[in-house]
């Protein structure tokens, strides 16, 4: 079933039914964009956009949702007559999932009669926010695990399992290997990693019992978990099993808890010297970038990290400041002047140059050497083209991240981009500016 | 649809694969608690029960997920076979939803065959956890008001759609008066709450048309959004309208940017020259408990506090320290030993009397004057009664928050309670340590 298009707030009901009553479908053109980073962020990592489109595809009001405007919020009968055919027939501009953007920069655009593109406004903002927000911090994991493989633990502590699955998808983005969500993987397509718990070892005798039994059922790929009691003595223990049973394909040792650089040091060695050089170091229990960073750095003989809470809701950063504002209606360049948070007017467009991202208006002359990140992804309601698959999203981001400057990818206190703004731009919002004061006058 | 099976992580098919291969079908009991709470919490309320039980009754593998076990994970087929024919025939015990609690209190346990239970481990633990963040952040925004509506304005912001229908949720039990959620206030019979957005306003030509064709349209329920342009004219223009029209049924304003302190004093001393004592004071705008109690105590004359995000996602602690432990096994009481975290064994119970709560074993007898708070909810995998209500919920909330000490429901570094532990679970642990130092040691 497609998501209701109830999932809005009543506001927009309300601002909807009154530009229907008095026949205002006049274009109005919304900007979503992240106004500031947090400041743990060098980069956002655009994503959220597809299961916007799919919204936008089947949005409309069946039956029961119409019996409910009229019989619950008390709407009248000729704007809940209107309401019911509503669909979504405007346009959609946006940044394609898996670039990198900075602060400021429109991730989608749309414009629509003001009604519908008012109502949207909370599931696109909830969407973009929270699939870009870890997007961004699943790809500092990336980025501080150097070349090592990532793997996604996030479901169990997700905020909620629509979550989980938005981490394992985005994450893949950005270039984790492989996810514990078996319903993900499946859904998604991605490889799926997983070895066995402590509850495992416990249910059996002994730890060399539990290890033993485990590797005869899964002999082409075992991994054993070697901190249930002891962590050195459990990697002495897998080693004996490993040559008991004559083991020697993907072989690996996790280790969960403890300090997990000195640990993997001397199970590197423990291995070594039993000749086990294949086998893999896995550690997890806990780890954000910051940590997988540091373990990284101090040259700890680890293979792979397995992150789950922290990453699962970007514990240090877990919303960001994302806006969607009204920025031309029925062909007027609109702004927002209250307080801190005044927004800049027109449809805008971000152009990536050598020396950075320019903010400038949609239809101005395209400067030299630079690249649109905003393109048409919908028109009168429909798709522009085939569904973008999440292998286009990689190799964007793979191609982003390669050009983007290094004090941006550092871990600790990163460097932001502020991108500039055109000339065109500027003077439009000098201009809406003095309009918007006109209108703010004291009656 | 149900929930699938396949939310679960990888190890989890593993080590029931491995169970069911030779035949470990023994009873298992793992227990779902919160190790250590937040530093801003002091106590947290139990959530999340509802969804884990319609998992629980629907819990099985449909035919798609048996060929994605087989075919893309390689699972052999008679361990395929196995995991057709599961399905969750044990027993739960837990504290009811609404209920308070504190730190190393089970929140459910659960005893079935090793396998089922250690499959659901994933799911339990993301909803109980998700729902429980939310739960006890939304009670601290409730105390901080003090008597005053809170809505829930989180939809935009929450970490996912799914996350703002338990935010909705959750907060209802813990006595948020509404939600905008229009989605959520119809699948739950919640309260719905709202009134317009800037960009309302500046799609008419000026603010004084906006507000006048809105109560025109609204006129039993007529929030004006003041901040557009400038805030205290704004207060100006919408006394202006409401005498106009002749308006006097709930009215109200909102101041939704600014210092909400100065401009909720300044609105109400204008509202009140103009005879208007009774338009309600509405703020929202970034807003958490640490702000709206500091609101409430500098005196603002605010009737309302709208807040989102930063309770959406629970911002300060977007996570709990839960863990889902293996307790007993074929009536054998267990525990983990490594590092620092290590469990305490057996089948427990919350005792909660006049002077503070003891955790103790299932089937030790009932101190004199103390309540069990964990109940049988589950046997034989059916519910034990009706399905609780979310005004059960309610009410069980608002009995233990009258009963909490004043030192936990502090906003600013609250107290927290330690549960003492009974002289039958020390004993217990004592000897479940012995038992699994035994195990532990060196092959």
């Amino acid at each position: 079933m497609p998501p209701s298009a109830l999932l809005t707030d009543l506001y927009e009901l309300n601002m909807a039914a009154s530009y229907l009553r008095r026949g205002m479908r006049q274009e109005a053109t919304f900007s979503l964009f992240v106004r500031t980073l947090p400041p743990t962020r060098g980069f956002l990592v655009s994503a959220g956009l597809e299961p916007c489109l799919e919204f936008l595809e089947t949005f409309d009001f069946p039956e029961r949702d119409l019996d409910y405007l009229e019989d619950v919020l008390n709407f009248p009968r000729d704007v809940v007559d209107a309401f019911a055919g509503l669909r979504f027939q405007g346009e959609v501009w946006a940044v394609p999932e898996g670039r990198i953007v900075h602060a400021g920069e429109p991730l989608l655009e749309i414009t629509a009669p003001i009604a519908v593109a008012q109502l949207v406004e909370p599931f696109l903002l909830n969407q973009i926010t929270f699939h870009t927000t870890i997007a961004s911090k699943a790809a500092r994991c990336v980025i501080a695990a150097d070349g090592r493989d990532v793997v996604d633990f996030a479901l169990r502590r997700t905020q909620g399992l629509e979550a989980a699955m938005t981490v394992a998808r985005v994450s893949s983005i950005v270039g984790f290997s492989s996810t514990s969500n078996v319903e993900a993987a499946r859904q998604l397509g991605l490889k799926v990693a997983g070895t066995m718990a402590h509850s495992y070892i416990e249910s059996f005798p002994t730890e060399a019992e539990a290890f033993r039994t485990f590797a005869r059922d899964f002999p082409e790929r075992t991994t054993f978990l070697v901190d249930t009691y002891d962590t050195l003595n459990g990697v002495r223990t897998a080693i004996q099993v490993i040559q008991e049973l004559g083991l020697s394909d993907n072989l690996g040792i996790r280790i969960d808890s403890g300090d997990l650089g000195q640990l993997s040091r001397a199970a590197r060695e423990i291995l070594d010297d039993a000749g086990l050089h294949e086998v893999r170091i896995f550690v997890s229990g806990g780890l954000d970038e910051i940590e997988v960073d540091r373990l990284v750095r101090s040259g700890a003989p680890i293979d792979a990290f397995g992150v789950g809470t922290r990453v699962g809701v970007s514990a240090d950063a877990p919303s960001l400041d994302s806006a969607y504002k009204l920025v031309e209606y029925d062909a007027r360049p609109m702004m927002k002047l209250s307080s801190q948070k005044s927004t800049s007017p027109g449809r805008k467009q971000v152009f990536r140059g050598p020396d950075g991202d320019t903010i400038g208006l949609r239809d101005e002359a395209l400067p030299a050497e630079s690249e649109p990140l905003l393109v048409p992804v919908m028109t009168d309601g429909r798709r522009t083209g085939p569904h973008r698959t999440l292998e286009t999203a990689r190799s964007l981001f793979h191609a982003d991240l390669e050009r983007l400057p290094e004090p941006m990818k550092v871990i600790e206190r990163p460097d932001q981009h502020v991108p500039r703004v055109s000339d065109a731009l500027l003077q439009l919002t000098h201009e809406a500016r003095s309009d918007a004061l006109k209108r703010a006058a004291i009656p």
